[in-house]
């Protein structure tokens, strides 16, 4: 049985991660920290947890009894991660960072991106970017894992297989994503009020998202070389789900698109290629670690449209991360993750 | 492994049976029948089954293969169980009917309120009424269960504590209902429409709704006597989840609520009594199959107001009709129904 | 033209006075302050008010500037229209205040709910309650308006007709109420969040609302003495909408109550006693200054229930604040008032 | 006082033409025709018409009655108009049509797109396609006008500009559209039930849309030549509201884009030119005949980006057709058009 502890236990990754570690076979989470919420039981914050843990309570972090865990996961704003990783894996603990700490391998990039000092550039040599599509090998018995973001999950499993085969204009990409308000996070922010995003839609931060240079830099990887990318983030009044639109020039307009993606994921448990002229609704991976993708070609032109969904909060991050630990302790990557979408 | 058949399994109580039977360690689906999707795959009609039923296809009912399983579910119209029920249990198939054809006990009330004559009287003296809470023992190797439905559901569980134990005035009970609007089922009816339903609330069959004699029904029992019951149930713009809000008057105001009703549940799994002064929310038991019920009495008079949330399609219907299989089979009752509600 | 001032209005009710008054013809936005929002347009905050609003912009509240005002709307938390209201009154302005400042008749009561004591209570004698349908003559030529709060418009419109005749056991009103998520105003409360309140139902403060007192007054007035009334909020996934659900107790079954309500909302321009039978959604009345009320006796019995919705930001708040302003200064009742509510 | 007719009122844009033309000082509507709710009272099937049009009621359509209207205006499915116009034109009937019959020029591609002969070819010559912003001359005066639809309304405003400034490339426009659930209309389909199309996010039709030769055809009218177009709609969890994402590649880069379209449109009223950097929000003119566009350049690069937002009901329909109506009897255009937009 792994011993895992949560840092920043009280937002929604934190919450969807004990929703789905509670069905894990080989887990078991023992330390959850939030200094805000010190003492409060889990079930208090979370009636849906009640009947699941109801022995675990919030405690303020001490390093001391995570580095205890086997894992620990970091469900945490930006910064919380570079104060603590490098304590816990001197301690033995591998480390799954669900936020953007670890994620950027460039500190000048994250730095500028962040607008703060990178705190742990020292181990970014051995942090893995934790896309198990791209890097299941060096996730394997990693210590400290980056968990991809929402949007770079569903726009690198969406470009990928054009990227890598060098297909399309790399100069020339366009990511259209709409996402629901749980990735704006459980903060008490005006502008994620029912009242302010419900009934309505908008485009936000087109200037620049701080997943802009990650989803590039993964994209880079892809193609290796440079590439372009225009990156458009909506609000949608929904509550999970993540839907990218992509759009890519083929060089080679003869390549079989539809076939290319059946094989490039025909081994990959959590990547759903759909049939050919398929619409694939954000609904159809709510609450699964999936991401489901269609490939189009309108009017038979040269343009090609990516759609891919996720669930922002699963395979966009507490999914992921389990996926993660489960590749990292040897584990069939599949344990804990295998319930049903919920629809309606 | 228990062969599972189930009859119209286009509509959302089906699709939540497939859910909820892929995570059930002992039974699986072996026929699945709709007339009007004959050869589709369940997988065309809900993406989100793909991975875990990809060799499951609709079929026309067919008795005998009906017959061939352990047990059939009926996620139908009233009427078709009727029609269906007395040949399956010739073939030694038990029945689970999820359908409103077996809950009445009188075949002429039950004509009375659904319009058209009871088409299967013969069977109602063997029929349980599946709610686990009041007959438990009596589901234990039945052959015909009629699975409550979901305002019955979350408003007899609600008001059984105070009725079985003669607390209140039996001739003045109120029950204030709200429900999703999935509790209209997957019919394309204008009033379902997300541009009629959403952003707005409204009751609706305040003359009298068919859920009515039922409840009755279940109350006269629990009191051992006759009830008076208003019931006012409510369109509410949300997909799932059912919010009875009951109002009785104690005729005993010395009585400590909270304890009777702690102590009724007390081993009940599928009922979770909230602490003294809790207001459930029905998305904390999104996709689960669990009662959550709270008790107030307002500046301390003799008016008890019990809060008690259910989603409709689990515990209102798909979630309890798996718990009366379990127990019709003498399994753990929780098999296959311990996730944890979706929240957020 | 009557020059109006707007103390606090960056909320909800500030914006709808705005939205309102810009279809006004007899009225002119020429102040409207803000501490937080000094020198900013209003436009930047509200875009929809662009065109209509282009050279206004909040100022912190200066007493010389509102006092020029031949009238000024509170639109601000409880305490603010205490402070403010004395001085301008004896600037010679009306005051009218969506607030809760003075709705409460004993200045007792008020500090027991509020938590703080009352800060004008000197103004109570002169403060006029202002609900048209029951203090149209004593609003006409007021100096000080206290605008119903949102439950209590849709509540008492619904009981009234009852109450002032006599008809019904008024120790046992239960007011079972739905509202949509703007009733909590434009605050940053996680409580409000679209990943909070969303797909989701529940009651709240069932305890005792702040709103209980003021409908028990008016209640009272109508009654012409005590009652007894119960009311449970709940928390419903709209932006808008109230929808009160109320139940009373015949002591005559002989009265014709449909002819009743009818009767008494005859010249009401916004009273809408909907046909028998009839099931008012909330989303009627949308954007309008409108209550629709509908009567049912379920079953025949002794029990009457009233169904009242009305829109929380319009008839419960900035839209019966200009029905008020019209009676003050002897205009038209409807003016700028007669839009039609927005559906779908 | 003109006479309006209306054809087909029972959908979406018949009850908003009703809602915006009451508050029209100008026009009156004396005949509204439905076959299915014939002899039924608008306000029975409206209840949020109540007040307003209370002796109005549907009747089945007459040709003569409909010709002694000074205009009628259809919302209808496509081909009703085709049926009717001809006659209505011969009366002296001037004809508004909101549906799809007289968009494209080209009769054999209109039948190709919709799978039915044209029904009036006849007269498309004198047809003038309603989009104010284009045609305002050519629709002073005329006798059949077509309605832009939703789609092409947000899209063409969007792209203008630029297109008739010749400023990119006019091979490799992509429109990424997302649309509320009214822009299916008030039909029972599966599809657009609130439990269906809540809480999800999909494309759509991505192989080829109907509006997409409607858009083309006016972008290459204003390019002087051949476009190419790809254009993604998207089903969007919100009533109202489309949000247009348009992507452009810059020929010139050193262009003032935002000055650009601040002057194309600066003596436009319903075309409202958002600051630079703005992300409009649909909710900002829901309810209201305004386009808000705001202009992007990501990282400075030679892609433009363009968000423009109508509400799919007034400035995509019924609003614009009003638009048409005080352009072609030569009123002011904005009358009846000036309400502020519904926030929240």
């Amino acid at each position: 049985m792994i011993k895992v502890g949560i840092v920043g236990g009280t937002g929604y990754t934190g919450v969807e991660l004990l929703r789905l570690l509670a069905q894990h076979p080989q887990a078991e989470v023992v330390v959850i920290t939030s200094r805000s919420e010190d003492g409060v039981k889990v079930t208090d914050l979370y009636p849906n947890l009640r009947g699941h843990y109801d022995g675990l309570a919030f405690s303020v972090p001490d390093v001391a009894k995570l580095g205890a865990c086997d894992v620990v996961f970091f469900a945490t704003p930006h910064g919380v991660a570079h104060a603590l990783a490098g304590e816990l894996l001197d301690a033995g603990t591998r480390v799954i960072d669900l936020s953007a700490d670890f994620r950027l391998q460039d500190a000048e990039e994250w730095s500028r991106w962040y607008g703060q000092p990178h705190g742990a550039a020292h181990l970014l040599g051995e942090a893995v970017y934790g896309l198990p599509e791209v890097n299941r090998e060096q996730i394997r018995g990693a210590r400290l894992i980056a968990v991809p973001g929402c949007y770079p999950t569903a726009t690198q499993l969406g470009f990928l297989p054009l990227l890598e085969n060098g297909l399309v204009d790399n100069g020339r990409l366009i990511a259209d994503c709409k996402s629901g308000v749980s990735g704006a996070g459980r903060a008490a922010k005006i502008s994620s009020l029912f009242t302010e995003a419900g009934e309505s839609m908008m485009a936000y931060a087109v200037k620049g998202h701080r997943h802009l240079p990650e989803i590039s830099q993964g994209l880079r990887r892809a193609a290796g070389g440079e590439v372009g990318l225009t990156f458009v983030p909506h609000l949608t009044p929904m509550i999970r789900g993540i839907h990218a639109t992509l759009y890519a020039t083929l060089v080679d307009t003869s390549v079989d698109v539809q076939g290319l993606y059946e094989k490039r994921y025909a081994d990959e448990p959590f990547v759903d290629v759909m049939p050919a002229g398929s619409h694939p609704e954000t609904r159809s991976v709510r609450g699964a670690n999936m991401c489901r993708v269609a490939v189009h070609r309108p009017q038979g032109g040269d343009l090609v449209v990516i759609l891919s969904v996720i669930d922002n909060l699963v395979k966009g991050a507490s999914g992921q991360a389990i996926q993660n630990m489960n590749i990292v302790f040897g584990m069939d990557e599949r344990l804990g993750l295998n319930n049903v979408a919920l629809l309606p």
